[in-house]
């Protein structure tokens, strides 16, 4: 049903005509997020530059029965920002200035559409930065990040959005501001904080972050290691980890993803290893170096044939150009391909990558793997040709089946993307009917109608069951009394 | 109104008798948890002894609409766990078996009644520990440590239980068994388990917890540094965290603390300052060593007339027996003495120590503080006299005044301890009725009768609107449609 005038009209009185798209050819510009296989042009993109802009909308849309999408940069992988058909797109670009930067309580004050990388850039004057890296750090925002519990490289150290986030405020449906969290160690009542972070946009708008800033380390140095098999490769991870090592960051990359990072940055990677690993140490310059000495050790025993310890900053930065640069290296070598994202247990790293292997051959697709392996977060890079019919769908379905292998082997479907539309079915293998009835309960206490990001993230238990993934006994759903999720 | 007979003897027939108490001397010791000052004597003590018997007793709660108070060890500091009358207490204590301990994955699996204290020893076998300590760590039962979301000595460096459980088995009041969280980086859907860490027993009733467990550091070292004035020790708190420097723990203990402490186990604590700070480094010798230089720099620069550096184990324990003998060595020269738990920003540390110290003595009260200084949170032990009468009032309203100031200069009311029944008050004081609300309805998606510890931890509109913490307009309150709440 296409939005009411009286509705589009109240929107434009609100924020004034310039903040309100509704002509169709700049409307499809929101259509997709970067997860691009999937579209749809949204009825109405507005674009609020205040908080009692946000308040205002969100209360109109709520009078009306409109659906919201909330959209960052628009850099998400799994199609959280995917626009929904008779509902209005909430961009937060417009709200995108630094509040504060505080170097005595290492905290700086958001809006939500500040850029990742910004962060950091206004932290450095202070000696502080701003940790969660995601690979598309330069565009993605702060905002995004927080929807969809966004990580990187770094967060085997220092933690995925949540663990640096102190404050949020959150605008419901109804138009309330609610303040989460706080810069104290422990908050009394319910986390709301931790509950909002990730949470897609489903429970509320975030219009202002506050988030922890971490001083700069002192040193930093990167060892290369190369593998002649990728189980070797996963074993070595294993075991740095277990040895209690905390690198900041801990890179797998396979032969295809070296081969093709290389023929465009020429960072100087063996091309002819079956593996490399990335690994990262930061700290004060006596434990990098204790902590270089104990990794060369463990990788020498885990049958590194070769390993490089960069000798200056030149050289650390050729070696992270690669694996930086891997996406659109990867680009290069195919018209199209899907990033799939999945955690695994660290110990299932060789035989789930074996696996993922065989899984890609049988349906006559090719996978590239770059990844951070430390955490176990897989990010296998599905190759296709979208001109050829039927191409993406065979990715889809293979897509969907190394997440269901993630679940099988003990791990879960997302590790940073989110679930967004992307994961849906998949959200039916991780979860159990009792857990997804909750989460819908849950979803209730702030959004009774479901307007903020229908479809999204949380799967109604129908259509878990026409996927085949739910127990129905005689035509009723485990939990009779949730039939209308 | 007293539990029915029918009810009773539905309880014996799931539990058999021995797991049901119901004479009322066996009741008493239920009456209260470690704070003291507030009993009610339970109508029913059930003891489950497996996961199938707490579902099957909340069904039963849920059938009957029985109010269940949750109990750990009994060692909570806020009447967490106080009985509510015509309820039952759920006692976990038989439920402390430990299931797994995973030295792979560093993690162990564990029951509810396991004490803190075993999980650590039932680790260092594979050279790993459970990191959060809370001073009952002998006692205490993980349970309630997620319960309350449990902080420690060390949670400056390792933070709160919620940052160091994994996973957890949470049985609904329709007794369904939902399991939240995992061992992955980062799950999909809402985050339930950040959310019921923390959650005082109000949206369900955890039966099993599994937590990550930490290599045990290859070195430790403590510092003990000894300044003319508490605002000195405070600022020199802010100059060793705000210089990058995280110590395991660091701690502050004013001159009425540590003339107790020193008269009950000679610690060889210099009496004649005004405080002194206990800063523990760990981790790579070559790192502790580094760390030590850096912070002894500090510390100097910070006017510390005195710093000690442990020259070996054994006196790295005296330096610390001080501090962990501190509450049972106020105990003895003080009848009796509350505990209160506050968070602060660093920066506050003197002028907060300050403001209580007069606002003691203005109600002829004495208080000694020994704290958690790395993190900001408080633990004022207001002395007093509970044979006097009126005496254990005073030192009340002086608990409630000191929470509220923590609140004005930008902390909370709790740093570890959690709201309970102590603290309902000052909730109004710490949240907006956005925030209160928003509460009761997420409530009211896991336990919508109230069953689950009502009364504790987040008040009613109502009763904020009674203590004079929310603006009634006309009668109403902010949120007329909450009126309910």
């Amino acid at each position: 049903m296409p939005l009411s005038a009286a509705f589009v009209q109240q929107c434009r009185v609100l924020l004034g005509n310039r903040q309100v798209i509704s002509d169709p050819e700049s409307l499809r510009v929101y259509e997709c997020d970067a997860l691009s296989a999937y579209r749809q042009v949204p009825d109405l993109v507005v674009l609020p530059d205040s908080v009692a802009q946000v308040r205002a909308l969100l209360k109109l849309c709520n009078q009306h029965s409109i659906p919201v999408v909330a959209r960052g940069a628009g850099t998400g992988l799994s199609g959280g920002a995917l626009p929904v058909s008779g509902g209005i797109v909430l961009g937060l670009s417009k709200m995108n200035r630094i509040l504060a930067v505080d170097p005595l309580n290492c905290s700086a004050t958001l809006q939500p559409g500040v850029r990742n990388l910004a962060i950091s850039a206004a932290a450095k004057p202070y000696g502080l930065y701003y940790a969660p890296d995601p690979s598309s750090q330069i565009a993605c925002s702060i905002g995004g990040n927080v929807a969809e519990n966004a990580g990187g490289v770094h967060c085997l150290k220092y933690g995925l959005t949540v663990h640096n986030v102190l404050q949020i405020k959150l605008v419901t449906l109804e138009g309330r501001l609610l303040t989460l969290g706080g810069s104290g160690l422990d908050m009394p009542g319910y986390d709301l904080l931790a509950l909002a972070i990730g949470s897609e946009g489903l429970l509320g708008v975030v219009v202002e972050i506050t988030v922890r800033l971490l001083p700069l380390q002192p040193q930093t140095q990167v060892l290369l290691a190369a593998f002649a098999s990728v189980e070797q490769a996963g074993a070595a991870v294993a075991a740095l980890i277990a040895d209690g090592l905390t690198p900041a960051g801990l890179e797998l990359m396979d032969n295809a993803a070296i081969r093709a990072t290389e023929a465009f940055v020429h960072a100087g990677y063996p091309v002819n290893a079956a593996a490399i690993l990335l690994c990262e140490l930061d700290g004060m310059p006596e434990q990098v170096a204790a902590d270089s000495q104990r990794a060369i050790g463990i990788l020498q025993h885990n049958a590194a044939v070769e390993i490089r310890t960069a000798s200056d900053e030149p050289e650390r930065r050729r070696f992270w150009a690669g694996r930086k640069s891997a996406f659109p290296a990867v680009g290069r070598i195919a018209s199209d391909y899907y990033c799939m994202d999945g955690t695994i247990p660290r110990k299932q790293l060789a035989c789930v990558l074996q696996r993922i292997s065989a899984m890609a051959e049988a349906c006559g697709l090719s996978v590239v793997n770059v990844f951070h392996a430390g955490d176990g977060n897989l990010h296998p890079l599905i190759l296709y040709d979208a001109r050829i019919r039927g191409d993406f769908e065979k990715a889809e379905v293979l897509g969907g089946q190394i997440l269901e292998l993630c679940v099988a082997v003990g791990g879960t479907i997302t590790g940073e993307h989110g679930v967004g539309h992307e994961k849906l079915a998949q959200m039916c293998v991780q979860f159990q009917a009792a857990e997804l009835a909750q989460f819908h309960r849950l979803k209730r206490a702030f959004d009774p109608f479901g307007l903020l990001n229908p479809g999204k993230a949380i799967p109604t238990l129908h259509r878990c069951a026409e996927l085949g993934h739910l127990h129905v006994h005689h035509g009723q759903l485990p939990h009779p009394e949730l039939e209308r999720f």
